[in-house]
């Protein structure tokens, strides 16, 4: 079978294994997970790698370089997905790594090649998001919830030999990911794939808007104190303010409105800000910004910009331009293993471009012809690495 | 015990008797509702009143006037409550009306006065707001829901037998109704007591806006569709417009966001519009403005204004001046059983000032100087009827 056309088929076959029937659901430490990393090991193992499994349940395929004590290139995504996901988002960069192998039909590489399966990134059971990359880059160490705990075990893993998964920093040559892009821009542009330069960091934050609840009928306009209004200009200011910034998204994504009957003035309005920049100055100017618009205001998380290693992004740059296609430059806007990988390695991501932007939906899709060029060159970008 | 004591004292028993401890909640065909409407009962025979029961559980007290066949000038309110309530919004009318009778003691005007305590305006248990009006004004003939007409008759009362409710167009000189006003205008008015001239029109809507949901980190901000920000334009408009219309109020009181995650662009939202206006004609127009700045609009209900009957509101103003209180004419922005009376009679309403203008709550409250004025003032409009 043409690699392309395997890739898609291997795709497809994950996508069969769900914890739930009609739908594409596997989150971490489930039988559905368990099922799709064997599947995942026999294929690395026919591809000549030798699989193991960490004590979090990565699954890691080892591709001998040519000298025993070689370094290595760890290439690689995700597994797990999100409830009702789309089977592009994490296998898509496991598979694709492992056509890369694959071609090499057995000729050694100055380095070895590792093609790691993480067990966890979506965090959707455990609200553990980079679960998987987080212990491999030692930001995880312990794990003290006794479901989490319990679950791992299940899984076969072990909490309490979480740094044995760990990478120590000077290993890897590098840490290269492809991933769909889960956004518009590449589709925009007709452009099969983009060469991420940056992760973009976030802020997050929660915000309540007090007013006063009142009688919808007997409360003159003029001595209300409507707090649906309040948050409405802080939703507009929101989205004024970032278009005005290149680069610059922010997000209202949730808002509850209370007491939220028909007849009754809105007296608490409680909405969560999302605010990304790659950027990080940009981005805590925003946030700054948006603080002095809003009464109540808690930060929920704030996750700096990780950058892409200059030199990686060039050879992937390279491999992209050998491909007679115009090379994008990209900022990625989701997070990704990779941002967890940056800590002990440097690292490159590649875009895949998805229709419509569409992710985490059944309706997830990549093109076998985009699917061909990303082989191409993340192939280049691994086999001419020096 | 002077009469405005006895006025307070009697509403505090009846806001004791609650289907639930700690709280007053008293809805229709209760055993609590019925506890309540005994104790009303005793009291309206203890004023010279024959009480009878009608079949949907309306109680009626009848003082008669100096002649056999005297026409009947109806006073009243509604017995029930919202959950969690205060114990004013409908007691107080009845408790006030009987007060009237009591001042009289014994002399004979020449009509006879009813005092009547609706079993069912807030219609907070089935769904069924003035339940009890409506069947006396020939509005509701019929019940067909099983769990309502089984609730009926466990209250004693008939579901087949409603028309017996019915008072024949002619047969009241009027119905007249004391009521808090459940806003702030009395209390920033610095007055105790308000003339209603008007039951506002009101205009209700189920609106949603699409757009289309999207990662909050990947899609730029020029192509997005946010379903949010276009509510929250919305919104404003409404606010924007109702201040500029003398007298109109509008609200969005419920919003709903889908998907509802801080890291989703909002890609629906489902939101409530309350419109009202003393002037059906500035109502309406107001809804048609409203529609054009909506993408989907289903209506979901339209009343028109009850004017309250010029001849009773010049007498009621009159009762007011003689009180040496300054009068206010106000526009009623909630519903009352005289808008369903209006139906079968001339109808008046005096409003009577609550702290903060609050209502539907347990800090619902009213001085015992107001209600001395109201009762003046009332009685002065009952006593001097001709």
């Amino acid at each position: 079978m043409e690699a392309a056309a395997k890739i898609v088929s291997r795709l497809d076959a994950l996508g069969a294994v769900s914890e739930a029937a009609g739908c594409l659901t596997r989150r971490y430490a489930t039988p559905a997970l368990r099922q799709a990393r064997d599947l995942t090991q026999r294929w690395m193992e026919v591809a000549g790698m030798v699989a193991r499994v960490d004590a979090v349940g990565n699954l890691i395929g080892h591709y001998a370089g040519a000298a025993a004590d070689a370094k290595i290139l760890m290439l690689g995504s995700h597994l797990d997905s999100v409830p009702n996901a789309g089977k592009y988002d994490g296998p898509l960069g496991i598979i694709l790594a492992l056509a890369c192998v694959e071609q090499l039909a057995g000729r050694r590489l100055p380095f070895a090649i590792e093609v790691i399966a993480f067990a966890d990134e979506e965090g959707s059971r455990f609200q553990t998001s980079y679960l998987g990359s987080g212990v491999v880059a030692g930001a995880i160490t312990e794990i003290t919830r006794p479901e989490l705990r319990q679950a791992m075990r299940e899984f076969g893993g072990d909490p309490d030999a979480l740094v044995t998964c760990q990478i120590p920093p000077g290993k890897l040559l590098g840490y290269a990911e492809a991933h769909i892009e889960q956004g518009p821009i590449l589709e925009q542009k007709n452009l099969a794939v983009g060469v991420v330069t940056a992760i973009a960091g976030q802020s997050r934050a929660d915000l309540i808007f007090e007013g006063r609840a009142g009688h919808a009928g007997t409360t003159p306009m003029r001595m209300r104190q409507d707090a649906l209004c309040a948050a409405s200009e802080f939703v507009l200011e929101v989205q004024r303010y970032a278009r005005r910034k290149k680069g610059l998204v922010a997000t209202v994504g949730k808002m509850t409105v209370e007491p939220g009957a028909s007849n009754v003035i809105p007296g608490r309005v409680a909405l969560t800000l999302d605010v990304r920049h790659q950027d990080d100055a940009v981005r805590l100017a925003a946030v700054q910004h948006f603080q002095k618009c809003a009464a109540q205001w808690t930060t929920v998380g704030d996750t700096p910009t990780v950058q892409c290693d200059g030199a990686h992004v060039a050879r992937l740059r390279q491999a992209v331009r050998r491909q007679r296609m115009r090379v994008l430059e990209m900022v990625s806007g989701a997070g990704h293993d990779a941002a967890m990988m940056a800590r002990i390695a440097p690292v490159a991501m590649l875009f895949v471009r998805c229709k419509n932007g569409v992710s985490h939906h059944p309706a997830e899709a990549v093109a076998e012809e985009d699917l061909r060029v990303a082989l191409a060159a993340f192939s280049d970008y691994v086999h001419e690495f020096v």
